[in-house]
């Protein structure tokens, strides 16, 4: 298993944290938002999905990731 | 029909404007939320609900109506 922490803008409530734990999910890996932080530790494994498709969801989700 | 434009903190985002204006429309009244002014405004039609029932859904997703 991998494990990287991706610093996120935009992300304000629980409603957020929702949507990028949830998008991050649906590809079979983990997220933990820390929303004070601005930060998303995500947890998957890397023989079945990459960072790139994971950032990706969450730029889907309306936030943007600027740094890892 | 009756318009009343609340005091809502807590909202600060999109989702936290679906939820509102969702929660509000389900009791067949409308909301308009305005993010950056911190306010929703409603009309509703007066024999059929309650300026309460209305500030109570909102409160019910998690904001405080601090007033009107």
């Amino acid at each position: 298993m991998q494990n990287i922490t991706l610093k996120v803008e935009g992300m304000s409530c629980n409603h957020c944290v929702n949507a990028v734990e949830g998008a991050v999910g649906k590809l079979g890996a983990s997220a933990k938002v820390n929303l004070a932080g601005k930060s998303v530790a995500v947890e998957y494994d890397e023989t079945k999905v990459s960072a790139a498709a994971i950032k990706e969801a969450i730029e889907d989700q309306g936030y943007d990731v600027v740094g890892e």
